[in-house]
């Protein structure tokens, strides 16, 4: 069975890890620096920790730039449960937020939000209802896409509210127009998190970035991720971190999939227009669209149906493609919506929990062949029009 | 330079790697279940989860077994950091305890404690001080030597505490005598954790597991480490869980690993029996023990400074081996002497605070030749003999 997104092993993985292998690097060594440095360079980032997981970078990222037990972080619902949890992991309380017609945090509403709901004290902003501190937001920049993001990171400053931008998903994208015109996912706001997981658009087999313009804040991370070890001689830590390192086998695979990161994204926005040109006429679903405002990384492509009428033929989308050897997936069901954060803040949420149901991640990992993408799209037409 | 436990790559590790890069499993795949099966059968484990460290492994057995916010743990003062920080990422408070002549969690005292200190109401075992619920027990297995748990087992069940082996250091040993016999560390409580980590017995690169022998622990282990999913189609997660999996590379490497496990073991006890020649006629220092209930796997040999007076020689022997390109290690600061510990209950500690400052961790890494350990040795006994 091919999932919505496999590993595609086509560089320098094998070689590099033989390489680590022969030098006996296998937990630490040079490729963990290799890995990092030519990262950087590639995303134009100042500072970089190579992490455990997209999860772990959050995270760390949240408990680096200095959020406290007890404030209040601004989320969109919209997006993996890793990113709320990140929250949680800090003894923290999410606000949601809803979504807009790119499935990114709806960046209006937060402004919205921000003008009727809070008030600056000193200086930071307070929730005028539960009268606790929001020190931070984090921006999803979600399945390739990015956030619409210069009004949202101005009012930020004046707010002081700290930008942790979610790249997991965006890793390579960056945008065209704006103040952060030429800025890559991850380095626009005061931290960055990038994922290497299996799916991700390059990985290191599991694995994941804090990214940071700030040299103490890198440092950190580093220091957080390392068992907040103070001196490995005699054990000395003065704080509580975490065992979130990588390994340097598995950023010798991050480094041979680097080398064909622009390779994959070409692959992934073919597929995406493969899949847009397929589904063109057909008035039941449509392929939603990405920013224009970036040069996205095509990640996921995503088949949105129109029609409610239609929303339960996604099941049986789902079991005749399994019979051709393929999965899909659905959107996530909003995190506002799930067990664990039903009891949780939401501002004016709608198109989250409306589109959530409407949409069906379509397998798009970069060794499927048009051969494939033929045969998955028919077979969706086919139940659609049915 | 030659850290003091330095991986041993001398079997399958690239082959099964490369048969996993052939096969495109990077993140999940065949050797996850493999190397969990041939674990799982070389430690007469019944159940056993893999996951990414000892950490996690440590935090989520904690979670898993029932362990409520507030509760207290019951925890050695002489361990590596993490065992307390995963009390901690639990938003549990640690009570710790002595050490004994090993280095091992103080049984005699704990049963004191428990007899003294705290009082049985229904069906839990609550702390007299504070009034808390003591849930649990973490028995860390220091070095590669075992804890003498026979006592504690049967007063533990009793008062309802459940025991987490922090078997981390000693994966392999196993009792040789009492009521445990023939059993391995980490299969002896309710619920074990093992780390592979690159300077363990045996590593992955990273990686961990969590052993158990309900089935029901088990399940809700896995799902704890895989972001507690539900349903992987819809992404229902009904809990909030982490992002803790092994690769199934890393797993290739545990896989080729664990075949060497018995030479690994042997080699190590080699190293030990050698330093404890070496060291033998010296009266200043001496070699620490391992226990004689169990059969070891002398993962870390350490030397003990008698006299108070040597200590400060241990820096000049630290700089007179890092000369030779030898790694020392000064034993752990104990935890309750920690920043972030420094508050919390202790019980009559007196050995863990003495025995620290007199350790040193010494190089023996299963890689070491005679050679290697002849120069060690000679730079040593010339330091403190001086």
């Amino acid at each position: 069975m091919r999932g919505t997104n496999e590993p595609n092993i086509i560089g320098n993985e094998l070689k590099y890890i033989s390489k680590s292998i022969k030098n006996n690097e296998i937990a630490v060594g040079r490729n963990l620096f290799l890995f990092e440095k030519k990262l950087k360079k590639n995303l134009k980032a100042k500072h970089l920790v190579l992490c455990s997981s997209g999860t772990a970078a959050l995270q760390v990222a949240l408990r680096a730039i200095g959020l406290k037990r007890n404030d209040e972080v601004i989320v969109p619902s919209f997006t993996f449960i890793a990113t709320i949890n990140s929250v949680i992991y800090n003894n923290c309380q999410p606000i949601f937020m809803d979504c807009d017609e790119y499935c990114n945090i709806n960046v209006d509403k937060v402004l919205e939000f921000l003008k009727n709901n809070t008030f600056k004290k000193g200086n930071y902003t307070f929730n005028k209802k539960t009268k606790k501190r929001i020190y931070a937001i984090v921006l999803v920049h979600v399945w390739g896409g990015l956030v619409n993001i210069d009004k949202l990171k101005e009012i930020c400053k004046l707010r002081n509210i700290k930008i942790v931008e979610d790249a997991t998903e965006s890793v390579g994208a960056k945008y065209i127009k704006g103040y952060s015109k030429n800025k890559y996912a991850g380095t626009v706001g005061d931290m960055g998190c990038l994922s290497f997981n299996g799916n991700k658009i390059i990985t290191s087999g599991g694995g994941g970035a804090i990214i940071t313009s700030s040299k103490k804040l890198a440092i950190k991370a580093k220091y957080l991720i390392n068992q907040a070890t103070d001196d490995g001689f005699s054990y000395i830590h003065k704080e509580v971190g975490f065992n979130y390192r990588m390994s340097n086998i598995h950023a010798s695979i991050g480094l041979a999939q680097l080398e064909k990161i622009n390779f994959f994204i070409k692959r992934k926005k073919t597929i995406h227009e493969f899949y847009k040109k397929k589904f063109l006429k057909c008035k039941n679903v449509e392929i939603l669209s990405f920013p224009r405002y970036s040069k996205n990384n095509f990640w996921q492509t995503t088949l949105l149906v129109k029609n409610k009428n239609h929303i339960k033929k996604i099941q049986l989308i789902k079991s005749n493609l399994e019979k051709k050897g393929f999965l899909i997936r659905k959107a996530w069901l909003p995190c506002h919506l799930q067990n664990p954060y039903k009891n949780f803040e939401t501002y004016k949420i709608t198109n989250s929990e409306t589109i959530s149901s409407k949409l069906i991640c379509l397998p798009c990992g970069t060794s499927l062949k048009s051969k494939d993408l033929n045969v998955i799209s028919k077979v969706i037409l086919n139940c659609i029009d049915e």
